[in-house]
């Protein structure tokens, strides 16, 4: 993707106070919501410049090609804004069919059943063997 | 939906130092992301209890149950929570096909492209109508 204007683009956009904003990334094939991570002003220029999924991680307090550990990047088919200009969708291709650092294809594996949340999709990984232990 | 023990799975939740938690809303049937909004523990507690989206409105500082004004009600087939325990997906059934208080089916109608956001989605209705302007 080219980006002919970046302080417009980046400009539309409401940082929340921390200088962040949610980005949600769906799977443009299966369709399925994956993971809704952060991202600032340096991830959504790296994002679009890259066509891959950049973030903040504020765990760690620092920009986070998604991947860079694990292998497990995001091609990105479109990024959207939403009307309040608050929130970002990404459609991506997820490589290897795991989103999530606990080995799950996605982040969005409990799921609330009278009264208590279920976890409802398997481990495909092993995380120690994605993130390399040992 | 039941709610036998609403302490406990109110708790795992990461609310954040507002006491919110984004809320995803996706279509259960086309897959489409329709919207990014927030919830309190109230908006969650109602949303578990009625089956219907309830969000806290950060602009008009209360809680909201999606569609009261519009009547485009939110029907819920799932509540999820991501691993992080920080971002919540509701699986829906939205009334009436409209999500964006633009009179859009949804509200990521934006998308990037060469530097810029450019609207994609059409309006179906006009808000005016929607909210009873006159």
């Amino acid at each position: 993707m080219n980006q002919s204007n970046p302080a417009s683009f980046l400009d539309t956009v409401r940082w929340n106070r921390d200088g962040l904003v949610p980005a949600i990334a769906q799977d443009a094939v299966t369709g399925k919501v994956l993971s809704l991570a952060w991202m600032n002003r340096e991830a959504l220029i790296r994002t679009a410049e890259t066509g891959e999924a950049h973030y903040w991680s504020r765990s760690r307090a620092k920009l986070w090609r998604k991947g860079e550990s694990s292998g497990y990047v995001q091609v990105v088919r479109e990024i959207r804004l939403d009307c309040d200009a608050d929130a970002i969708l990404l459609v991506v291709d997820p490589q290897g069919g795991i989103a999530c650092h606990t080995g799950r294809e996605r982040c969005f594996f409990r799921r609330y059943e009278k009264g208590a949340w279920h976890v409802v999709e398997p481990v495909l990984r092993d995380p120690a063997q994605i993130y390399g232990d040992g």
